[in-house]
């Protein structure tokens, strides 16, 4: 007998809506609550019933990914890390990555359809969802399965997995309030994106919740030399913050040589744990890449996770001295 | 009709034995001569005979690739790089890459050769061959197509690209003494691995050459730590070199944090132009694995490629400055 949704509410003593929060909008549901649902979803072995099936009579062994070309700016590397994490999932699983190739998701999506129609995949893993995305209709169309590290904003019906990144930014901000940090800035890249508009809100609201003031709130593209730019800016403001949060690893980068160039005192914390970070002293944001590509592979094989919202994990080094 | 290897001979204006050698063993030959081989190779459109027929009547479209785990300590990403500009290549050539893993190169091997046997690939691509390797006469016996990246140091009678190594840190060398420094040390990781060892020898015959005095040679494992306690035996001898020629990035990035930490001038060349070394400043030798990555697929296509060495760029930054 499969265990369902009532059995999970019993068992963690919630509503059947509270357990239909954790698996649909984990983040909408408090922390202590999310917890208990989800240890009682693991003793129960509880699995949702859509597309339960997975793809256990897969033919052809193989799972679809896209490799994009290398971001010249960019330090962070999070989809070679999810790259590996996938083929050490796959394999343990007796699956194979296809790699393939595209020039925008659209174009992706219908590569994604030929291969599964000539038989050469099974089913694909996508990432960078972003709102009004392509892909998800495209392939539910044409039945092609999938697995999503992200999500399209709206109540996705398909299998995914997330990082919880307003946690990460939240536990970033946290860290430099705790170390003294009175006025924190947050160094990020344009708004609307479902990954940098949820690293804001964890600076946002952790600071709101300490009741502090937000320092400035600068944004540019995802560069070192952006970086280095913002924090220029916010040293020469006339009452310069003591400590950023920055939305990567890269504008953390350009944030910390700047300030070490002029010997300022500026701490400042990354995301992703980038090796850069690690020669650095950034302290940074590390997302359980190894995690999620395990759940990926799981879901597709397998049906979808009943826990998808990962959390991420604060790595403090030098960087991030208390005032 | 295609061309010979006397045509080559007759066009460069050169004897059969220096176009073979060239098509062999490249760096024992002339840079002058080898460019002028290398025109007349490309003029002619030669190919060399062996195994000339490739892969054209190819089934699955799929080559293999071996994906590794992550290396904690090391900053390079060459083979994630790798497996970009293959994925770029064969996509041209309408083929896929298939990932697998392994746990060492003998069951790397026997992977191969079972996906071969399945159909699922028409042939893989090698990476980091070494003496003995087990893999070449595994996949020659089972008769699995294949193309390296690098040699075992025999005269290898498969195809294979490499980038001249001792021609990186020579470069990387000829800029140090161009600048003014006569005491230049080299800091590599153990003797015995050809890419090592190449590298090696581009710092001593270069420091020979301009009749120089080589620095110290120190050794160690391939870890920011190691660069950093390399430096620091360097700068506490009784004489110190005031430039350091690296065998990898992560080693230079070592050297360059310690000598900061210090204030202590000692100007460094890495190696593999990592992302890590433009945000430090770090000069370094950039391999041209976009190139390598065409190269393999051409050649495991279309038979040996004619041109097999690759010359790596010196990228030049702040960290070393004039003496």
């Amino acid at each position: 007998m499969q265990p369902t949704v009532e059995d999970v509410a019993r068992e963690a003593g919630v509503s059947r809506q509270t357990v239909s929060n954790v698996l649909n909008a984990p983040e909408r549901v408090r922390p202590e609550t999310r917890e208990r649902v989800e240890a009682a979803i693991a003793k129960l072995g509880y699995r949702p019933n859509r597309l339960a099936q997975g793809l256990r009579a897969s033919t052809s062994r193989m799972i679809g990914y896209r490799i994009e070309p290398v971001h010249p700016h960019a330090l962070g590397s999070i989809h070679d890390r999810l790259l590996h994490a996938l083929a050490d999932a796959g394999r343990a699983e007796d699956h194979h990555l296809l790699l393939y190739t595209a020039d925008d998701p659209r174009d992706e999506a219908a590569n994604a359809v030929a291969l599964h129609r000539a038989g050469a995949i099974d089913g694909v893993v996508l990432y960078g969802l972003h709102a009004g995305d392509p892909r998800p209709p495209a392939l539910l169309e044409h039945r092609v399965p999938f697995a999503a590290f992200g999500r399209t904003g709206a109540d996705d019906g398909h299998p995914w997995v997330d990082v919880d990144n307003a946690a990460g930014t939240a536990a970033a901000t946290r860290h430099l309030v705790e170390a003294g940090h009175r006025r924190i800035a947050f160094a990020g890249y344009p708004k609307g994106t479902d990954v940098g508009d949820r690293r804001w809100e964890g600076w946002r609201s952790t600071l709101d919740a300490a009741d502090l003031l937000p320092g400035p709130d600068l944004r540019g593209e995802d560069s070192v030399a952006t970086g280095a730019r913002l924090a220029a800016r916010l040293l020469d403001a006339p009452d310069p913050p003591t400590a950023v949060v920055a939305a990567t690893d890269t504008l953390a980068a350009g944030v910390l040589s700047l300030a070490r160039e002029r010997g300022a005192r500026l701490a400042v914390v990354g995301f992703d744990d980038t090796r850069t970070a690690a020669v650095l002293g950034l302290s940074s944001v590390r997302q359980p890449i190894e995690a999620v590509g395990h759940a990926m592979i799981d879901a597709l094989l397998n049906g979808p996770p009943a826990v998808r919202l990962l959390s991420p994990e604060l790595i403090v080094r030098g960087s991030s001295y208390p005032l």
